[in-house]
């Protein structure tokens, strides 16, 4: 399982006192990049050299435990489909230190991702050697 | 149907050109105040004289069609269900102007909403006015 | 002297309780794209259209009160300079209600403007009827 | 001079293509952060046993070059002052690689810090052993 570490700053925080709900799906998103980083893939060379970007056409979300300011948290990334031109994530975010490794979720997200091509937003494959060589969780 | 505008700037957008999909989370968040508001509940009152937040425990976010940098959208809000200490929304970011009113959908959201005492972050019963007086959309 | 409204949301606020300091300049991006509509430009028409953009060069900003969750503030817009490529700002984000109108100053920012090749992001005329338009405050 | 790695994702652009201007200001904040980490102060901390948030009083940010999705950037922390009560820094948002070390200057900010009360929000002196151990750079 992929994990990233995502540490809370007060732009990230609201005047509840937590973690501002749609900012977790920032921190799903860096993970997520680099998830795709850590196969070697650059999303900046994917849209100038393949013509493509990826869109998220759905996620959602459950809200379980707060996080705060200065949480030094754990963000997963697990793809659980890969089709033609989508991908299915399941993500959580973590906080360590509580309880057992890795620790209390705080967060999860389900994630539906489509390739499109980025200039007229339409569907596209996913480029053959990414789509090999990205491999499913259980 | 409630309906608040929302104008996209720059801090909404990404560098594909279209909203950044967290973002539309802010929109819907906005009309839930403004719908709240309607019925004369303002939520800072309610923090200080009840004790009392509201905060999201879920939310399912579909993507249709991408809104772009100085699109002016509608964004509807239509309580489905109310609880003790829940609310659940049904809520849509629509463009107007192409279709015919109130125009395209471009990002629709299901949101669970809890009332949460404001410092204990626990479960707390919906003050009665506000319960009485908040009317579910068929 | 131009004014626009702006709430406050939970969006803006972190968890010191006030609104986050970059947020600021986001309020004040809100109100210069106002003042241009105002006149009748369209940024996202200035970009089709002409090809320019305008950018920030530098920003000055004095933080004096905070502003909290829910408030109503009125951002103000001062043309205080205008040359073939550059505008300079003067704005505030204004607290009514508390002191004699137009209220209490919270922020106040110096704005410097490029107008820009939206392609090279170099250096661009203002276009003609624009730059005609748009009248310095005193 | 403290250095802090920061990777542009989609959420910190907009539609210009760049780093949207107000998120320069994230970055410089986190910097700050962990400058004040790799003294050993966590904020979090100061706020619960000092009672005391550091809040900016001014900030000056010049642009220079744009920022772009996927840079790998680095932001620099330099104290040049320190008062009482006040510290005064100059930053500036590096992009590596093209020019000699340490490469080209984006973005600079001279920034104006205040120790605060965390509930009153008045000017409150800066903790000894924190004031001791942080050392001006030349």
């Amino acid at each position: 399982m992929f994990l990233w570490p995502v540490r809370v700053y007060y732009e990230d925080t609201d005047s509840g006192g937590v973690v501002y709900y749609a900012n977790y799906m920032k921190f799903m998103e860096r993970a997520r990049t680099e998830w795709l980083r850590g196969y070697g893939f650059e999303q900046d060379d994917l849209a100038k050299r393949e013509g493509i970007i990826f869109a998220v056409r759905s996620i959602d979300v459950e809200y379980l435990r707060p996080a705060r300011f200065n949480d030094l948290l754990q963000v997963s990334v697990q793809l659980k489909e890969k089709g033609a031109a989508t991908m299915k994530f399941f993500q959580q975010v973590i906080s360590p230190g509580t309880n057992p490794p890795p620790g209390d979720v705080l967060c999860t997200g389900a994630v539906r991702l489509a390739c499109l091509d980025a200039t007229t937003l339409r569907p596209r494959r996913i480029p053959e050697p990414l789509l090999t060589e990205i491999v499913c969780d259980r």
